[in-house]
């Protein structure tokens, strides 16, 4: 009750401080996502501390926060950019310790990439299309929209479990109550006409379709890890605040999706 | 003396093909690098291995050779096919043992950019510029001079050891006779009138000073993953060949160090 009572309170607060960053863009949008990003990373790094490995927590942290700068102000050079970091990464190897560089290394790489890396297409989506706003829009309220009815329709109707071994309350009732609720928030943007203005009828279901499967299969990857690492609930890992990682876990793959669906509709 | 009759034949013939590989450029440089990167990309999977990680091996080196065939082919559309890359490697997740799935994933990433990507950097440097056959053909010929002078300094003045718990035979003499090779070479390649015509006398010394210093980098950082992993050679993993990892371990470093110099030197 109390965790339920705690997401609330974020949603409460985090939903209108969201939509308000995506409306106004440029630093505060930034420093937002960055801020999220670097909290999630650290969830994350301590999720694999939990097992063992120590990755460079600063310099991982440092990477990520590089990045999301570099996409932001010189989209440009992201490619030199990701190039010098792997390069740092591996040569900051020589000066920390031998034994387990190898996974240590790798699970830093991939810190930098999970949180930072993925939620850096949230400012290609804004700045690389005219309508770049309404995208994310759609992105946040379809995913939302998408977990909440994932929620209810598994109180409700709930009984065949999913993937119990990974996740051991998904129902197949939440699942398709989730995509029937990403779908029905892009079709309600349509009706409104908020969608984004070079979307057909049929991209715009499309996107309810991805944003409905691939934010669940991220809720899904994020589970995974947490269920590697032996634990229930990344909020645990970092006192005092909600979880990022357990909030963020559907764009981390919704975004991307999004972004590159995006991509290709403007090539 | 047998490893050392293995190492100069490779020389022998490999030296030429790649010198050949370089001058011709298109699809038989493409196959030949992209090679070259999947025999080392196997190699780290199986070092990785050795330490009970479980990267997907097959996956992986998919990926690295779509981002091989995306560089040279496509570079363009470099970042979004990364970020659908690391998106795949997720949801990858979903299908694998839970168990690990952290560490597994991780290296699995470190696989698919230690060697494919870093060494993609060589086609770019081919590409992005009009002298950019020249700019290959100076790294390669310092990286192998500087290591070749490394060994011999080491083995007649060589007394300190530079890091003996990385490197056991790696001496400081060596390691400067290294460094005064790499630069040596770019002095001959300046002399000839051989160097990439858009560099200065003082571009092409510090193009030296790079290889030499960071191409022996690479060397070491490789040695720490052979020391982690328990494993003397890379070349006892694949039977048959003579350790690819072994060979390229300064490219992998100085070819993105170089590709990072010229795009600052050209933009």
């Amino acid at each position: 009750m109390h965790n339920l009572a705690t997401r609330m309170m974020i949603n409460v607060l985090g939903i209108p401080a969201i939509l308000l960053m995506v409306k106004i863009g440029g630093i505060p949008f930034l420093i937002f996502f960055m801020v999220i990003a670097a909290v999630s990373q650290v969830e994350l790094y301590l999720l694999i501390a939990e097992k063992g490995q120590r990755p460079a927590l600063f310099l991982g942290i440092l990477l990520g926060a590089l990045w999301m700068l570099t996409v932001f102000f010189i989209p440009q050079y992201a490619f030199p950019v990701l190039i010098g970091m792997v390069t740092i990464l591996l040569l900051a190897g020589l000066f920390r310790p031998i034994q387990g560089a190898l996974a240590n290394l790798a699970t830093t790489l991939l810190g930098v990439f999970y949180p930072p890396v993925l939620l850096s297409t949230l400012f290609l989506i804004r700045s690389n299309t005219h309508d770049g706003r309404q995208v994310l829009f759609m992105l946040f309220a379809s995913i939302w929209i998408c977990d909440s009815l994932a929620y209810v329709f598994g109180k409700w109707f709930g009984r065949r479990k999913i993937a119990p071994h990974i996740s051991p309350h998904k129902t197949v009732a939440g699942c398709v109550g989730g995509l029937a609720g990403a779908v029905v928030t892009v079709l309600i943007f349509w009706y409104l006409g908020w969608q984004p203005d070079f979307m057909s009828f049929n991209q715009v279901i499309i996107f309810g379709i991805l944003t409905g499967v691939l934010g669940q299969a991220g809720d899904f990857v994020e589970s995974i890890f947490k269920r590697d690492a032996g634990v229930k609930d990344s909020s645990r890992l970092l006192l005092g605040h909600g979880g990022m990682l357990d909030r963020f876990d559907s764009f981390f793959i919704g975004a991307p999706v999004v972004y590159l669906y995006i991509t290709w509709l403007l090539k």
